[in-house]
């Protein structure tokens, strides 16, 4: 019987293989088989690829420098990892080529297989592979891309040279970092890589699964759950193969690792869509909706809070409780960021008598706005300065009643410099309790203090109701967590992950 | 008795007066009074505001080389504007001396007015204005931005200067446009310039009312109603000060102008918070629901919303029909953008047999790919061109079933070249329907197509889901005007608008 133990090596081999043999690499520019392999190639000659490197192809002699096999079978050495960009119809061939050859798994980037109806010769395949022990992710998907071990078999280049002559990139790859990306779609899966990287967010692994026909999703649940370099999981799914196998799978994971997941095809016309997409019978929306909470799993109600939760919870400690303060310079924008709290599931009561008092402190000794609102949002007014931030957040996570803070900072008022977003993560450092923040506008200085409050990991958002949206995600994980009886031992693996 | 047409030369001069004085002009780099007078001087340099402009400041013999004046009294000329930035408790001397000036409006940019509970003094200037026929703007806002006339009463600076001495841009001006933007947080409205201008999008005009003790927002509703330079009207508040008036003016407005509004403090919590800010009584948010329904106003649900709606609806033409097409070249995103759109009340139905023959017809001629779904989502797959996206588009706007289309056309697809977005635009242009596009991704070249679009009045945007809501947008201001009887008046003057 198989081992979880097993599993996890046999899907080690997809991100860390000691050699990878590219079936089907290429000369040509156009062709996905030269991209794969030259991926592969830059990240050999960077030294983030260490193993061997093959490609296959019976008309070249080499390829980039590379000594090229005319098949699988007449390689000089061991294979473990072969990639396949060869199309459909020899796939089959391929795969006994690589069982004879002991290869221990493939990624099969070609299409034309299950998700045109083409059953029998998906089929044939996997009984090679099954019989082989060969664990296979695909066919029809991107494959892998990890960017620590340098394994990149995604066909889309980094950048594409326009008709006027400039290059531009179009498919970047993100930095390394602690968020794995799981997609079934391929077309988000590079969408998402796209995304990411242009925030600057650092990605451990990404995985497109396409047709699943062995290795699924629930798999790289499991495989991501114990990877170190993973701290939370972002899976975009039109539904579940093995529901059975996902939520045992995710129900562990959940205990120590968040997972947010955009499920799509929610709507009739939408599982329409999705059953011609990917073949895949999307469901009822309402029975997955009870299935991910009863689980701890995240679920995004759209793309754009699939990625900002993603980033609060890899950045962020879950909340110990709903009691939420809202600390601003903007009036109107720390409303904004309580109707959506509110409407999202948070408590943002009136703050003690005590906490109001500290506050009053300040405005006799000068240090705050007399004009300025304690209650909840405190609003420090267009008067406030970074000192008043700091001070106000400290006075916010000293009270026991406060579970975490938004921080509504906009930079347009005129005394606020940089140092505010220095000033406030300093203090958010000092207790485990979640803290986010948002400051609008898409010019020079609403873009640096975003990144800013993100390089010390603070998540900050584009509009009061991002903000508070993550916010309500910390909320429910740390809720989960509670339920589970393991929220302390999350929040000590947690900062354990940080130190590191 | 007051006419409209009386009241829009009043409102007139704010935005074009033939002379301005700023009453505290001061040559001190961190008063408001040096900024607001600065950027007028900038902008008479320009040649931008044509206009008489004189600083009055007792202490001062002349400010950035223009001759000061100790009072509004002693000014050589007549002063139609006069923008006030002294302390609130000098604010009534000055309106006495603009009442014996003969001045028509002020803009009162102090705040320490009813905001903070000083009634009196407010009731006080209220009273000098309304026995002078002064028509005032304020207390205790930002006042106005025109971007065609160069009036800035803006005190926040364009560019802040970091401790690093770095310079950067902190409340950016966007250029010349159509939308009007109003609000009545000063703070949310530098933020929205901050927001336009980084977009690339044009503001027309931008006023922030503050306390609105004698102008309010149902004026300039009406004022910008009747601005040609206006296409549409963005307008965030709290709560509205004379609901009857309100609702008159706006069901006027919306007959040829559409109308977006934000408006905060749904929420119980929200509404504590919006009565310390503004002292305003939001009131039961499903009155205000029902009642901008009623008149034509479409809400956003949140600040990205608001936006985005109103990029929508100042760019494209509302929808005959609630039946919309999706077209995609990645099968997720598709998927993303219907659900989305089923749920904001839009049909996504399924291609008519008509339809989906002259697609599978172009697939005979191999000119679309064989493993593509023509049932709506219409998926090019990964294997669309551009000449796809064309031919696509235009057998989608030719069908009489479909009154609009949302392009879910992501870049990072092989073949797809920036020209898919030219080829989209001209088909487009052809037909009176809306169409949205979405591409995804925060890099050079999902920057560039997004932007690209929007050079062609295409509104485009960063989800699938977000270009779903623009089109429900769309579609909803069609059915109201249809009720109404306008819709075809409303779409002579959206292109004769346009033609200009």
């Amino acid at each position: 019987m198989q081992t979880t133990l097993d599993l996890i090596q046999q899907l080690d081999v997809f991100f860390n293989p000691k050699s990878v043999a590219v079936v089907g690499a290429s000369k040509k520019i156009n062709k996905a088989g030269h991209v794969v392999f030259k991926n592969l190639v830059e990240n050999h000659h960077r030294g983030l690829y260490k193993g061997e490197l093959y490609p296959i192809n019976p008309h070249e002699e080499s390829i980039l420098g590379f000594k090229c096999y005319p098949s699988l079978r007449r390689v000089v050495g061991d294979v473990e990892l072969i990639v396949i960009v060869v199309p459909a119809k020899a796939v089959p061939a391929v795969m006994e080529d690589a069982a004879a050859k002991g290869v221990k798994a493939a990624i099969i980037i070609s299409a034309g297989f299950s998700e045109i109806g083409n059953h029998q010769l998906e089929e044939q395949l996997v009984k090679i592979a099954q019989d082989a022990g060969i664990r296979v992710l695909g066919p029809n998907c991107l494959g892998v891309f990890d960017s620590y071990t340098g394994i990149d078999t995604l066909f889309l280049p980094e950048t594409k040279i326009l008709t006027t002559g400039e290059e531009i990139v179009a498919t970047p790859r993100p930095m390394p970092g602690h968020m794995a990306v799981v997609s079934q779609s391929g077309a988000f899966g590079a969408a998402a890589l796209d995304y990411l990287a242009g925030s600057q967010l650092g990605v451990s692994k990404f995985v497109s699964f396409g047709n699943r026909c062995d290795v699924d999703e629930a798999d790289m649940l499991l495989y991501l759950g114990q990877d170190e370099k993973t701290h939370s999981i972002l899976l975009y799914i039109e539904g579940v193969g093995d529901g059975r196998k996902f939520l045992e799978v995710a129900k562990q994971v959940t205990r120590h690792k968040p997972i947010v997941v955009l499920k799509s095809g929610k709507t009739q016309a939408g599982a329409r869509a999705a059953l011609s997409h990917t073949g895949t019978l999307a469901g009822r929306d309402e029975v997955y909706e009870a299935a991910f909470a009863q689980v701890g799993i995240i679920r995004a109600r759209d793309m754009e809070e699939f990625f900002d939760l993603g980033k609060a919870l890899a950045l962020q400690p879950p909340a110990r409780g709903g009691r939420i303060a809202v600390l601003t310079d903007a009036g109107g924008p720390g409303i904004m960021a309580v109707d959506e709290g509110v409407a999202r599931g948070l408590k943002i009561p009136e703050l003690s008598e005590e906490t109001q008092g500290k506050f009053m402190k300040l405005v006799e000794e000068g240090k705050m706005p007399p004009f300025a609102a304690f209650k909840n949002p405190v609003d420090l007014t267009g008067s406030a300065t970074s000192e008043m931030f700091e001070e106000g957040l400290q006075i916010l996570l000293e009270d026991p009643e406060v579970d975490g803070v938004i921080v509504v900072g906009l930079h347009h008022v005129p005394a606020i410099m940089e140092d505010f977003v220095d000033r406030i993560a300093k203090v958010a450092q000092d207790y485990q309790k979640p803290v986010v923040a948002c400051d609008i506008g898409k010019t020079e200085m609403a873009l640096f203090v975003r990144l800013r409050f993100e390089k010390f990991s603070i998540p900050s958002y584009e509009s009061p109701e991002d903000a508070s949206r993550a916010m309500s995600a910390l909320v429910r994980y740390g809720k989960y967590l509670q339920k589970c009886g393991c929220f302390d031992e999350y929040i000590e693996l947690f900062y354990e992950r940080k130190r590191k």
